[in-house]
């Protein structure tokens, strides 16, 4: 997907936003500010809104001397969502449809997204979830979903952001974790998760966890390392969470799902839904026969 | 006040709406954004946001060749308040007490900005009309503007938006309108009231309606004519609506009643109040002795 002019703005307050977490320099806040509407002045905007959030967040922690700026906010929402993780795990388990239930708190977990927000309040977590919990949502798609799962022999897991990942977890221990790995950042950008993230989630203790090699807020392969783009290659099913992946990966002809909460209106308007809808969809790529039979009928 | 950084992707971000009310020339859109990215960068930010607001909407106007890329949605705007207004109008009259019914009612039509926000439903003013008839509010507050009206020789009440001039129409009415003259800018800047929108909200009828002969969203003095300079140096008493007219006269020295929804979250800081609060407020360097006897009692 291309960037749209929307997203421009957006990454400005994005780029002061992350100025302020790295330093309470003012000096440094307007450097950064300044500089960011210069590099956007000149941005080639036949790139993905991930292309170019990588180069924002290169420059922002460049200009501050941190390479890490969300590193205090990702390890709040590590913390509260593994507060919250023991009661969740119990109503998959007691769900009458434990996958649904797991793929709307995954769906929830995604409202973590500092990108499209500058401050989430805790209890505004615990208020998407209860949301998402309830909300009308593509029973198909869940199937589909199922299905495609059991079919694959080797899943990729491509995560979000730290907080996230842990309500991640719900799902990935729905999944057939012997057939799964979980890719992370390789490093730091906005409140995306790296490997710390994925390790205070426990979730190297029940399945692969790798790197992608890459700082961009999404997929983008020829960013990401070698190993990666060989796996990546390699699975049959790829489950994609959150914006940037979608972002990165809507045109890839890859088996994908992906799996998001649709935050802002340029996401929205390619979607074709709602703001706030949560979206489990496959990549238009996406060709399982028993699929096409299913849809057929 | 002084601008912040935080609204500099607000200004990037009106710019491109306003580029998109004036063409659908997609490469105009993307020209005004690279154009106003380059000019902010190199903005002046020891200015307040309206003086920077007219620089932004200026170069706009001028790379869509159009001077008045709202005027659509000021007409529509101002339709809508006058279709509420009747019934408005009797809300206010058979009001317990009008005067406190018609500053609700005049702060709920400073919702209809469109600096802040890009777009606001129909159905959105009504709600506010219905949550601002009943918020908590400043009675004192009421009280103290009640005795400054009375005591005024002379006021001039500086008019905000097309449509919220409808709205202010209702608190006119209850003000000895003998003394009283409105403003409205000199020419189309943003959403901003001029003499077309005081025509229609049928205010001359009323009232001695003035322009200030500027184009910048707020009381910039010495952007304005020389004939409102003269006027505002010489009322006792200033009434300003809206947030562009705080921002520009906050540190002002006049007798002023600032009169505002507060509805972002600079304004807010500045304040000292919640995002979406009303604000009846008088200016630091307002010294009405009766008011000061009254405070001290």
């Amino acid at each position: 997907m291309k960037v749209f002019l929307d997203c421009i703005p957006c990454f400005v307050r994005q780029a002061l936003h992350s100025a302020r977490q790295a330093t309470n320099n003012k000096r440094i806040h307007e450097e950064v500010l300044r500089r960011i509407l210069r590099l956007s002045a000149e941005l080639d905007m036949s790139q993905s809104p991930p292309a170019i959030g990588r180069q924002i967040h290169r420059l922002t922690k460049e200009l501050t001397g941190s390479d890490d700026p969300y590193r205090e906010i990702k390890s709040r929402f590590n913390n509260l969502a593994l507060r919250l993780y023991p009661e969740l795990r119990k109503r998959v388990i007691n769900s009458g449809n434990p996958l649904d239930t797991a793929i709307r708190l995954a769906i929830a977990g995604n409202i973590i997204d500092l990108g499209v927000k500058t401050s989430i309040e805790e209890s505004e977590i615990e208020g998407v979830i209860r949301d998402c919990l309830t909300a009308d949502f593509d029973s198909r798609a869940v199937e589909a979903f199922a299905n495609a799962v059991n079919q694959a022999e080797r899943i990729l897991y491509l995560a979000d952001n730290a907080g996230e990942i842990v309500l991640d977890r719900l799902l990935i221990e729905r999944l057939p974790i012997e057939k799964v790995a979980i890719a992370v950042k390789g490093s730091p950008v906005i409140n995306d998760a790296t490997m710390e993230d994925a390790l205070i989630a426990g979730l190297p203790r029940i399945v692969e966890v790798i790197d992608n090699g890459s700082d961009a807020p999404g997929t983008i392969l020829e960013t990401c390392s070698e190993p990666f783009r060989g796996r990546f290659q390699d699975v049959d099913l790829i489950i994609a969470k959150g914006q940037g992946n979608y972002e990165t990966l809507s045109d890839s002809d890859k088996n994908i799902f992906f799996i998001l909460k649709a935050k802002c209106p340029v996401i929205a308007r390619d979607l074709g839904c709602e703001v706030g809808e949560m979206i489990l969809r496959k990549s238009r790529a996406f060709s399982d026969i028993g699929d096409l039979v299913k849809e057929a009928e």
